[in-house]
């Protein structure tokens, strides 16, 4: 993905944070299952290794990292992934991954404590 | 809570955010149980209800928001103590729970996505 790209991904994210305003069922649903991808040690260090990288990223190049199988690599990746978190192409015989920063604001955003409170 | 005690709350958190480096091992558990605590639907509500008031809030007052039982709500702030994201005194008959910033601040920064990428 391109800085541009990058940063056209990230204007896209905004919401309210909740030490301005309650969220209702449907916002906290929504965001409860980003935090839920976010909630396995596993999946966390994935999705820091990928938003780190600042290019697109091998999975060739992350299982080195961690003492599980690639398939569970791969389980972990795909949660990341249905939580608009990451998104990843195939080409050949690799899979290339890389951050969706829209939906890292939108949740830092929703967490984060304004100045006038 | 007092602003004050907002304030100094908040200037305790800080931490780097993974789009710039990614996290050890220890870091990502720390983060994960945090982010394990806002992966439920009621929770995350329970945390932005508390959080937006913008003063302690009664779990006698709470309980009116779901339609669910007050042991099961007493569980969930429980978790969400337990994840440094509030905290609580009782007063006689009722409990009162206000947010603890600098936890949020924590989560938020690691989460954000900084301008130069």
């Amino acid at each position: 993905m391109s800085k541009q790209q990058l940063l056209e991904e990230r204007s896209g994210g905004c919401c309210t944070p909740i030490m301005v305003a309650a969220l209702d069922s449907a916002a906290a649903g929504e965001g409860a299952a980003v935090f839920k991808a976010l909630s396995d040690p596993i999946r966390l260090r994935l999705m820091s290794i990928i938003a780190s990288a600042g290019k697109e990223v091998c999975v060739c190049d992350i299982t080195g990292y961690f003492d599980v199988s690639a398939p569970t690599i791969s389980h972990h990746l795909r949660v990341l992934r249905e939580a608009g978190l990451v998104d990843c192409e195939r080409r050949g015989t690799w899979v290339y991954y890389w951050p969706l920063p829209a939906r890292l604001t939108w949740v830092s955003t929703l967490l984060s404590v304004p100045a006038a409170v």
